[in-house]
């Protein structure tokens, strides 16, 4: 059934016009009696049935709750150093599959991408648009959003999370194994986590003493080295792992 | 530092001629005395100092052997309904970093991309050069292998594993939970674990009654719906997770 961001909080009678209006009558063609799953900004999802049709607006009325939570426990932030060609999208889609909170995206040391404000305001509109999509295909009840940063403006975020992790290759190297676990057991339902990952040339010595100055905490992810699109979906997954399958 | 598979068993001291030998005679250009790793066949890992490059062979010496165990103590093999485009590609690519052990496709059911045999035996020899480039670059100690099998070859393969798990997205929607970690509690070092995950349109109701028949048991990854190509790279992640972080 098509699932539908509505950018207003829960109601249960709810006239919705502007692009879900058009994606129902004009692209699927819906007509009154049709069923579609609706989630507002305050992340309550419902079923909902198509009431009435006109050519600006359409009116659905509840036919009942979303029951199963579909939302990790914790908030995940994934900031990745910018990274080659299309990257970021794959991570940005799959992530958000996975369950990603939010996407930061910010110029890494070593990133070849090099990204101007109107380039960056373009992709960040294109990223929007996969996310948003990614989160009606995976049924999320959270849309995650896509910003860009400079390293500095990262660094003075750190202060708004519960925990930051680094991913670092070195640690993988070394086979660092604690820290994600340790990370994990630490934080509880509701709390804020944000994870740092170098393009593909990794984070440099420079960035990470930056990092650890500010809090973060250098974090192993198995002893494989993972490509930097690849490192946030080991990341997500173990954490949907943990809490939602094993506790 | 370079990584090469080569195609013979362990040698302290190695003869090599072959592809090997003419990327570091020739892509490389590297020179008596340069280093490299060398992933023998029954997957010991060493790095080796070149002693001598001829016209058609490089003759190398260990200097010491890798010391970390860089696979997952069980072989996940991960097999999956055809699906669109490049999608295997990916799966294969992703999949080789995060750890699989070997990959087979089959054609499932809903599968919408019908690849004949000269078609599959092409795409083979590309997912195979795929694995082998990811499997470098992921420092990993086994080349994983690709091959296409009917659905019946793979149903009687089952019984070569210690366990078999359908991933399956009514479980997901069921809120199934268990049988993942369950899975990975019972199994031990050295078993072999297959996963079969459906093509985009999913696994029809008489292949998972085929599957379950042959003793497949079903299985959720997550509340989230995730996309045929996300689902293999969640299992591997949590495997990893389960055994090389939190054990």
């Amino acid at each position: 059934m098509q699932r539908y961001f509505i950018d207003q909080a829960y109601q249960s009678t709810v006239e919705i016009s502007g692009e879900p209006h058009h994606h129902m009558s004009r692209v699927m063609r819906m007509v009154a009696g049709d069923q579609v799953f609706l989630v507002f900004s305050d992340q309550t999802a419902i079923k909902a049935e198509i009431l009435s049709i006109t050519s600006d607006s359409v009116t659905l009325e509840e036919v009942e709750k979303e029951q199963l939570q579909r939302e990790l426990p914790i908030n995940i932030t994934i900031a990745s150093g910018f990274p080659k060609g299309e990257k970021l999208e794959l991570i940005v889609q799959k992530g958000t599959e996975l369950g990603a909170f939010n996407f930061i995206a910010f110029p890494g040391e070593s990133s070849v991408a090099k990204w101007d404000a109107k380039k960056q305001q373009k992709k960040q509109q294109r990223l929007n648009k996969i996310a948003q999509e990614a989160a009606e295909q995976a049924h999320r009840q959270a849309l995650p959003k896509v910003c860009f940063t400079t390293e500095k403006e990262l660094i003075t975020s750190f202060a708004e999370y519960d925990a930051v992790l680094i991913a670092y290759e070195e640690s993988a190297k070394q086979g660092e194994q604690a820290q994600l676990v340790q990370t994990l057991q630490q934080l509880t339902a509701g709390q804020k986590l944000l994870v740092v990952f170098g393009p593909e040339g990794g984070l440099t010595p420079k960035e990470i003493e930056r990092f650890q100055a500010a809090g973060g905490k250098l974090c192993g992810l198995g002893p494989r080295i993972l490509r930097t699109e690849t490192a946030p979906f080991y990341l997500l997954s173990a954490a949907s792992f943990y809490y939602e399958l094993q506790h």
